[in-house]
């Protein structure tokens, strides 16, 4: 077994790469929410002055890298890797974002575990000595979402109270080889896990047990307490899926005080008709590289897990009765390393 | 810029991974071409006994995985990764195939290259400490893709000249950190090059750009002459594809007579009426697991440069008038290393 590896999913990073830009766009319902102060940039207007949803997020991504890219101080000539996806089919958001940036490309597909994803693989690559600079991204966009994965807007379809509300936005963090931090210190890779939840309209209970999984893998393989983190964040679960994370702990007599979600945070559930909370790739994706960006940067938070949760499903599979099966990747943040 | 760094897309490897597993799993028309020998297991029922074309591509893969496992004298739990994806919307074919593999699981999307990328960071993260053994592993079904991509199978379309025909298979490598080869010893990671194409149904000519600008950047950063390869194998421009890389070579003066391709290799392109030859994620996948690996074992080629070519367009970007851009991942094989 390698140096780095702590246990069967978790390794830890000698030289832990360091976070220097960060941004995150989001459109205009976000805009409204409780976590606006944190966003680089809310648009008005949803379809970002393009003609499609699909190609208003990609020029989300766009926004979203250059943004980073700027307040690093870098030019994308500077990146030797952009990993990135999102959650339309063949991933066409990210496909059409990275198209003309020159930078080598990697594209992912983890559902909306997909920062968690590329900030976990961008860290290796960097750690592994193979880049100095690396960008991970993705997206996520409410009409383009319920479009490919639900009904056309125009349907007006109702949402069961398990329902979350795909994020209109892009996140983009740009981590270095070297540099003051937040650095990413440990990366849990998640293995599938499926309960057998088969209600598309209720990924949380779907993607509980996946995120219970990865925790408590990465606390084991650690050997650290709860406690140890200042926060705990999955992204996203959403209230429902939270709960019942937070109950499976308190099942092994364990209370995770510090444990939060990027579903819950990004809305006022209660004031914006989200019911369980917000989803989507973005959804996490923002909430990192702006709230817990900038809490982490404040001494808010020290020290943080990042718990980003897919549901590996597709419209095909549920129409064929399949279940949900579930992923979650951690990502161990930390300031003043 | 680290010190496995050639050049702005190409790393060396210092430990060059081992590829000590591998397996291809085919169709029926696969069994009927020319690479017939070179396969682990056709089947005769292209839905490998499953009640839906999606849930045979997952079939495939877990065939794929447990036959290049068993090759390789692993069980699953010796694997620290997988890494995989396949052309399925949310790339289900993965999804369900890694469900219940106990494996910590890595999604890619890369469309026709993502054997390259999958076999280029698994070799990343073996040769960067992360893992001792990492699977990469990609499928593609002719039935899926042309319920997906085009049109179901009942409605008899005709296609056009330029058009290639979607493999039916499913190819596994299993990379330990050590073993006596063949090695991966270089990878170039790919942009994103768009030419302007838009003929969904002449993909060689979208992808051709891609790889052309991969291999030249290859050889330039490793500064090896093409003639240093005893193969340049692309995958999958099809005939017009291939033709045009060796035409764009040709003009800057560099003749590659060692150039072929995995969709050109796989079926008999006259006989079998598949117009242009070969595609889909399966069909690099299954060549290079099967020809390539068979070749290099029997000394038939010491170094090989394998250039998965992907097409990262959607229906929808189709639609809606888009282009067609293009990826190529180029890996470096050697035996004898």
């Amino acid at each position: 077994m390698s140096g780095k590896r702590m246990g069967r999913q978790t390794v830890m990073l000698e030289h832990p790469p360091s976070i220097v830009g960060h941004a995150c766009v989001v459109g205009h319902k976000e805009g409204e929410g409780p976590l606006a102060a944190t966003f680089d940039f809310i648009s008005q207007d949803d379809s970002f002055g393009e003609r499609s949803w699909e190609k208003a997020e990609s020029a989300m991504q766009r926004l979203a890298l250059s943004t980073a890219l700027s307040k690093a101080g870098l030019s994308p000539t500077a990146l030797d890797y952009v990993l990135a996806g999102d959650l339309l089919n063949q991933c066409i958001g990210t496909g059409f974002a990275v198209r003309g940036q020159d930078v080598p490309f990697l594209g992912l597909y983890g559902a909306c575990s997909t920062m968690a994803e590329s900030l976990s693989l961008a860290a290796m690559l960097l750690d592994g000595g193979f880049a100095n600079h690396a960008a991970a991204m993705t997206s996520s966009h409410f009409c383009s979402a319920e479009r490919q994965y639900r009904a056309p807007l125009e349907y007006g379809g109702q949402r069961p109270p398990t329902a979350q509300w795909t994020v209109t936005g892009s996140g983009c963090i740009i981590l270095a080889d070297t540099g003051p931090g937040p650095c990413v210190t440990h990366v849990t890779t998640g293995k599938i896990v499926d309960k057998g939840i088969k209600d598309a309209a209720n990924m949380g209970a779907a993607m509980a047990p996946a995120a219970y999984h990865t925790i408590k893998t990465h606390l084991e393989e650690t050997g650290r307490k709860p406690s140890e983190y200042d926060l705990i964040v999955t992204g996203d679960l959403g209230q429902l899926g939270r709960d019942i994370v937070a109950d499976w702990f308190r099942r092994d007599g364990v209370e995770l005080n510090n444990l939060s979600d990027c579903g819950t945070l990004i809305f006022d559930l209660e004031g914006q008709d989200v019911h369980c909370g917000g989803s989507g790739c973005g959804c996490s994706a923002v909430v990192l590289a702006g709230l817990l960006m900038r809490g982490m940067r404040e001494g808010r938070w020290k020290r943080l897990l990042f718990c980003g949760t897919g549901a590996l499903l597709s419209p095909t599979s549920t129409q064929q009765g399949e279940s949900i099966p579930s992923i979650c990747h951690a990502v161990a943040l930390e300031v003043g390393r």
